[in-house]
């Protein structure tokens, strides 16, 4: 079989439906034909500086039209963007800039720390703001007309329970086929609108871009999550569906307080874990249709959505997978659990990641092509999927990831710790927190320690306690009991009196 | 690149919406769950009598809910179903499955002709009657749970200029893209219902039951097109989106006289040629929104579609390449045609068929993998194709093709006839109807070479007007120059008096 090709996509859709609007983005309207135009012209500058076809080039950018742009310029050159977390300090940056060879970064002038930092560090990359892309001349770039779905078109980073980061690979078929899939359990209409206060940098906010092209779809862009906002172009923008985690979902319903939405508003899609059952409640209350879902960055976004048809028979789940794809469940033993048994989440279908940049391609895979998420879950006798651990570590603060090994990397490096561990703790705001457990070396206090990782760790993965402990709780291998950690934190969150 | 596998169509929409309404035929409806278990108890049916993934299985069924249920359960267990025209002879049919290798006929008792002729001719075929399936007693079949998309679904025989009729090879990628391109055009509703009173052994039919499955939407199958049911149907069912050519709309609309379709009727899917001026001024006037499209059996249906919103702008044009689709025209000198300048359509995507059965897979290709469809059009300069003349000398007969070239054969083997050739003239009713010109070699009148044909052709390609001529107008290298038979007659459809 011919590795099948889709014509580009923005070349396409601006072909097709060039008059309707395609992105929103304060008060500022482009259709796709004008998209088109800015992300052509755009190209041209990315041209002229040398960015080409399969490079990869590190984009640090917030949510703004201008990020759109750049990002479908990319797309327009067939170069790959490595989407760059811009709550990561200048030396994560460098990590991910040097791991994924970059031979480019486009950043906001306003991320003057790390620019520097890549600068001292890196030669091979050449650093363009975008404020100095936007005055560069355009040469005529090499447009790719057409676009085989194998090829990569962007790489977002995870860590595992290794602690190192991974580049996911993305294929514009992952794109394709994630769209797709989601159209075909959403259904989709003319008068669609997606709203992305989520990170254009996550899946979860790329995929509403590539959505709006593959549907010819408007796109609401906010530069960060407000609810107010949120709930005013939900009104004025005719949003009929939003991508949130449950803090976001938890602050737009206590700012609507005895308000509604309209009732064009008709999906919010909810990532980011199980939500809590009062949350759902005062959804169902207040008819707000949720889809619960699960999925990642390795599966381009969605892989298993809810219907809200089922969101109270169902509560809790995250519902079955979307048409293409496929779940199962492994037991310890192995083999595929029973109903209602325990085990990891494997996932297949066309929108999983090829791969990891620098991993052989069946990293994390089994026969078959079945990618394991680390995740553990049960499905029920209808075929509906319940998450109960993500990752058995992996903590979710705010809808960003944070993986304990890495942080207690950085722990392990100051000088006057000897042990450490990390757990997320639950937190009304932030769904999760990180804390963490330290065995002393030399006098240190809980200031210096925290202070000492801001300047190593993006703020959010900052633990936000620190409790002082004789030992940590490790097995027979020594591996670290993150249970019996979580198991010594009281309601409180407070250390039971035997361990202060 | 691995081959991309989905699940089994069926068999996942059965897990997701179990409950949906699937088909409805005469009043009956099953739901997906249903449909499931009816399909399951027939694939292990079709299990006990041998038929089995990969085997060529023919079908010579009409339009009805049993069909549905066999071409699923043929799905189900991964035989590929050889799609018979019933309106062919039992001469052609033969042919077919000879050249298909059939393991299998399936087939209602009423074709008793074609079925002696079958078990006469072919020993290899087994002959299992529709009637006799149902009554077999149930093996437990070899479900297949996941297929390839490489893999082939359904052949549907289609002649060309030779006058051979090749079968086309649809895989399951070429229905699925095909569903999913037409959902990025038509967007996909919940409430959705397609009524299908095209024949489900065309491409036009199979395409609304494949869709079906993949969106999880209501089917309404009619045995024969009939104007009353259909606009009762529309009404009663709800049907919101129907698949017509030219002669079926015009008979809708002189059915509904003064009347309107309800406003839930959202598109009229219109293929088989450029509709006349009066029809689509008259769906204006009514409110019904007309969807032009263009495409064929190596489509696997629509490849170019205009939206209503441009079916006055734009009158006469098919539309524009769905989503995943490319067309180009190449001119006379082989170089790509400037907008207005004719040439014949190319066409390329991952729903253009992978291939005809017994031929080489590049069989209708040039380089990079367009397929030359042998169609006249242009392209305006905003990229809206205009199909002036589908394959040089196919004539378009109430949305059912004819080749001249098969008809001409089988009049030149009557032993009175001397030469041949056949063109399709305009038919109020029809669209087009055949009508043949004859040298003869010795006394024949009219009406036994009417008779004579009637034997060994589908009745809608028997000429239906046999004229007398001296000699037929050929070229230097002796190529029937149609042009001129067609220049032979007049609005009158008489000859005019010098050739009589």
């Amino acid at each position: 079989m011919q590795v099948e090709q889709i014509p580009n996509p923005l070349i396409k859709r601006a072909l097709l439906t060039p008059d309707r609007t395609a992105i929103a983005f304060n008060k500022v309207q482009y259709s796709f034909k004008e998209l088109y135009e800015h992300s052509h012209k755009t190209a041209g500058k990315l041209a002229r500086h040398g960015v080409k076809k399969d490079l990869y080039t590190a984009v640090l950018l917030g949510n703004h039209m201008d990020t759109a742009v750049i990002l479908l310029a990319l797309q327009l050159i067939g170069a790959r963007a490595v989407m760059i977390n811009s709550r990561l300090t200048a030396e994560e940056i460098v990590w991910q800039l040097n791991d994924s060879r970059s031979a480019f970064l486009l950043a906001e002038e306003r991320f003057q720390e790390t620019i520097a930092a890549v600068k001292e560090r890196i030669s091979t990359v050449k650093v363009v703001t975008k404020e100095k892309l936007f005055q560069t001349p355009f040469t005529e770039p090499e447009l790719i007309t057409e676009v085989a779905l194998d090829d990569v078109c962007s790489v977002m980073y995870t860590s595992g329970t290794t602690g190192a980061p991974k580049g996911v690979l993305q294929t514009y078929g992952n794109h394709w086929w994630s769209a797709v899939g989601s159209a075909l359990n959403l259904g989709l209409r003319e008068d669609d609108c997606w709203l992305c206060a989520v990170p254009l940098f996550h899946i979860s906010g790329y995929s509403i871009l590539m959505r709006s092209i593959f549907y010819g779809m408007k796109m609401v862009i906010h530069e960060h999550f407000n609810e107010k906002e949120t709930i005013q172009d939900i009104r004025e923008e005719k949003v009929t569906i939003m991508s949130v985690v449950t803090a976001m979902l938890a602050r737009i319903l206590d700012e609507l307080k005895d308000d509604k939405l309209p009732e064009t508003f008709r999906c919010m899609l909810l990532g980011g874990g199980p939500a809590p059952l009062p949350v759902l409640e005062t959804c169902v209350s207040k008819q707000i249709p949720v889809y619960q879902t699960y999925g990642m960055t390795e599966t381009a976004s969605q892989i298993v959505t809810l219907s809200p048809e089922y969101s109270v028979k169902k509560l809790g789940s995250a519902g079955k997978p979307l048409f293409p794809a496929s779940i199962k469940i492994i037991a310890g033993n192995g083999t595929e659990a029973e109903p209602y048994q325990s085990g990891e989440i494997v996932v297949k279908g066309p929108n999983v990641a090829k791969g990891y940049l620098n991993y052989d391609k069946n990293y994390g895979r089994s026969e078959g092509g079945w990618f394991h998420t680390g995740d553990i879950g049960y499905l029920d006798e209808e075929g509906f999927l319940f998450v109960q651990d993500r990752r058995s570590d992996l903590i979710i603060s705010g809808g960003e990831n944070i993986y304990p090994a890495e942080v207690e990397g950085v722990l392990l490096s100051h000088p006057h710790v000897k042990d450490a561990g990390v757990i997320g703790v639950e937190d009304g705001k932030w769904g999760q927190i990180p804390v963490a457990f330290i065995v002393k070396k030399a006098n240190v206090n809980e200031q210096e320690i925290i202070d000492f990782a801001k300047c190593r760790l993006a703020k959010y993965k900052v633990p936000k306690k620190i409790y002082f402990i004789r030992e940590l709780p490790r097995n027979a291998s020594k591996k670290l009991v993150r249970r019996k950690l979580r198991e010594m934190i009281g309601k409180d969150e407070d250390l039971p009196s035997a361990l202060k």
